[in-house]
């Protein structure tokens, strides 16, 4: 097949000679350059980057990505990680250069190992979240990592961004679910890491800094993943709440009584909730009249008698006497914990539907969670008269999407261009509450220049300092993370 | 006091005017030279160095350390950083050299912030554990980090360390209940980082970089740890169990019923617990009749409703009826609870008094534990006739302390003299099972030859790249850790 070989675009090639010799590693199935093929791997989903790349490869094993990176890195080509391409941040986008390879691990898909004695799973990168939950499932364990993009998401990219999602507050991040990695290091060389312990207090632990790194420091090529005991007791109730203080009482009530039954603890705003109701079909509010705040929970536990609807109601009548509560919908079956879930998390889709949005991701000190909503959301309505705040996510973990949707009327292009004014304006508020511009997402493409702002001095130098160390020169995932 | 800036030892001395400028930095209480003074920072508890030192500094503040690293790196003093001196591997001894200055960070001993809403407590690092687990206990919150050594071990000792204990089960190691460091690197830059937050992904992740490098990198010099409900339902039995898998099986109806009540579970051999009912005053087996196994599992839940005896009883039942657990006794009270515990507990101590015995402190799959238990016993006394393995620890973790003890009647130094032997043909096993040399131990200066065996290629090269990069002059703690 030689137009595979053949670059069609009219952009920088790779030299003949070196795209030869990937496609003699590859074959030419593993080596895409039409421009066709390429396409939808040139932009991200929320389409804030439209990049340019003269290839993509596709290895099928460590050995051949080992392999492929030392020619890439011997002719000093700049490469590219790319998962699921759900990256929030342009995580994934090449620049506009036409230099940048691509590199997809979708052929490394092979769950290698699942031990229900060891509770772990070793999957390659390219398995997606959904077929490693469904692996976990299918053994009756639990891989609890949990995110909206997990029908597309793959192994290698959350844990390259560190991935949050629903059930941090039980679980951790991707980083906590980890326990080893295989990773190939951008001058080809791999670091066999795929130990399945739980202890091993043996030099630097190389693998946290991989986790979070965003393919800037090398390549996640495999990894152990942790397992736990499947659900057998679940409890999911939606409360309408009197304030974000409200909010935050009821978390502390739960997190007192039992902390590991609290599979997810998530607030919404009476505004999100609007925009649900309005325009996701068969959305229904379960309660008797709309709210201002929101609170979903959701108990769990691998114990059959763990009787969480006896804590559920118990928890939440002491809140409804202290006036915390107003109003609470539990649910009786899975077909309702599915619909109160539903409100949740079509969040995202009925800000679409109204409109154009700005995202924040950002996190503070749990105890600052209803500070963070109020302020920023009163600082964005200075902004913008009219604008929308639709304060939404993870109370229990301190990580609010703290996003802003367009005043009624407003041309979207004229509100988006005032992303960065919005983005700053939470900033400001986040940073003198001691939080973080960006919980989950990550920094990607979108955000060095806060890092830089934020994270400055000794703690930026020192990363730069381990970026020279392992990618001398910067030929991995370059313009992400680190500020040029 | 003139005498205190006066070294006393026949000893390569810091010049006149280096110890002027430290003085001038940390009063002449903050630098000792006196060798009487010096004396218990020169040799480890368990006897296995002895160093030596031209003075010990003890900075009171971070900007007193920073102070300091500025000068003694300018100066191309080599340091090394010293919590509460417990380390099993001579993590925190000098060399012999007479060269390298101890950093003591005793005065350090702050806790700047508990904060029972957001469930952190920010300590320095020169706080003894067990003060932090007393102070979080007194604000009605657990800091769940347990160990032997914890009236003495410091905060930055135990996080240098990746400390574990009885309760990683549950809780993990000190790396998991850390959220943020602040850190004063070589050349007394300081890394802010002491962010109260569970979820940030702004970059690398040095925090987990500089937990487990033994003071490689630099100083931490304050944490941000994390706080958990107190226990309000707690129930503990000891068992004889038939064999090793017997007691992997009731780990596993353990973790299968509710693994997150789970907050230890120890085995322990017969011959371990012969010694303490042998040489410990008091001790006690509540059995009707001494067995080849036991475990010890302890079951904790915040929730006081949670009927633990129950899910105990329950438990124990179904293992009897399978022949797994041959006989067990519930505690009935507080003390019993603890004369229970103390059978572990002095393992260490009944061994010392038993005569020499040599550690391994290693880790396995849980799946492969019974496996190492009996082939690294077989080796072991196939290595040295009439010696007697006492295998104990984490079995929850994989975590096992593989320790050996002597013939009866032999020469404590002969056997002692065959210590990299016995170590050899435990690791043996534990290699070929895809286990670790130091499972929380760490490395030190025991074990660094085992480092470059065990994690050579890829792995050690960017574990020294990372060394390079972060201490260009190798002056943290030389000769630790990394192979020279």
């Amino acid at each position: 097949m030689p137009d595979t070989a053949m670059p069609s675009q009219s952009l920088p090639a790779l030299p003949t000679g070196l795209l030869d010799a990937l496609s003699g590693i590859l074959g030419t199935r593993g080596v895409v350059t039409d421009l066709r093929d390429l396409e939808p791997h040139l932009s991200d989903w929320r389409g804030l980057y439209r990049g340019a790349s003269p290839a993509l490869i596709r290895p099928a094993t460590t050995a051949e990505l080992s392999a492929c990176m030392r020619l890439l890195n011997a002719a000093d080509v700049p490469v590219v990680p790319q998962g699921g391409n759900t990256s929030m941040v342009g995580g994934a986008m090449p620049d506009e250069s036409g230099r940048q390879v691509i590199v997809s691990l979708s052929r490394m898909n092979r769950i290698r190992d699942l031990d229900p004695v060891d509770m772990t799973m070793v999957t390659e990168a390219g398995v997606i979240l959904k077929t490693a939950q469904d692996a976990a499932a299918a053994a009756g364990c639990l891989f609890p990592l949990s995110l909206g993009a997990e029908g597309t998401a793959t192994i290698g990219g959350v844990l390259a961004t560190n991935a949050g999602g629903n059930t941090t507050v039980r679980y951790g991040n991707a980083r906590d679910l980890m326990l080893g990695l295989e990773v190939v290091l951008p001058d080809g060389s791999v670091i066999e890491g795929l130990r399945r312990l739980r202890k091993d207090n043996t030099g630097y632990a190389l693998r946290h800094l991989f986790v979070g790194a965003e393919g800037t420091l090398g390549f996640i090529t495999a990894a152990v993943l942790r397992l736990f005991p499947r659900a057998r007791s679940e409890a999911t109730a939606l409360c309408a709440v009197a304030d974000e203080d409200a909010a935050l009482a009821l978390f502390r009530r739960f997190r007192d009584r039992d902390e590991s039954a609290i599979r997810a603890f998530e607030y919404m705003s009476g505004q999100g909730m609007g925009f649900v109701l309005r325009h996701i079909e068969g959305a229904a509010l379960p309660l008797a009249e709309p709210a201002e705040h929101y609170v979903l929970i959701d108990l769990a536990s691998s114990r059959p008698d763990a009787d969480l609807r006896g804590l559920l109601e118990a928890v939440l009548e002491g809140a409804l006497e202290a006036g915390e509560v107003l109003d609470a919908a539990l649910a009786e079956s899975e077909a309702q914990r599915a619909a109160l879930w539903r409100l949740r998390e079509e969040h995202p889709e009925a800000q679409k539907r109204e409109g154009a949005s700005v995202k924040n991701d950002v996190s503070v000190p749990v105890s600052k969670v209803p500070e963070l909503i109020r302020r920023s959301s009163e600082a964005l309505r200075e902004l913008i008269p009219g604008s929308r705040p639709v304060p939404f996510g993870h109370m229990g973990d301190g990580n609010i999407h703290m996003n802003l949707e367009q005043p009624e009327g407003m041309a979207p292009t004229d509100f988006l261009a005032r992303s960065h004014e919005i983005m700053e304006a939470v900033n400001d508020v986040v940073r003198d509450l001691g939080g973080s511009f960006s919980a989950e997402h990550g920094v990607g493409r979108l955000k060095p220049d806060m890092l830089a702002a934020w994270r400055g001095g000794a703690e930026l130098a020192t990363m730069q300092a381990i970026k020279r160390a392992l990618d001398p020169k910067g030929l991995m995932n370059p313009g992400k993370v680190l500020p040029a």
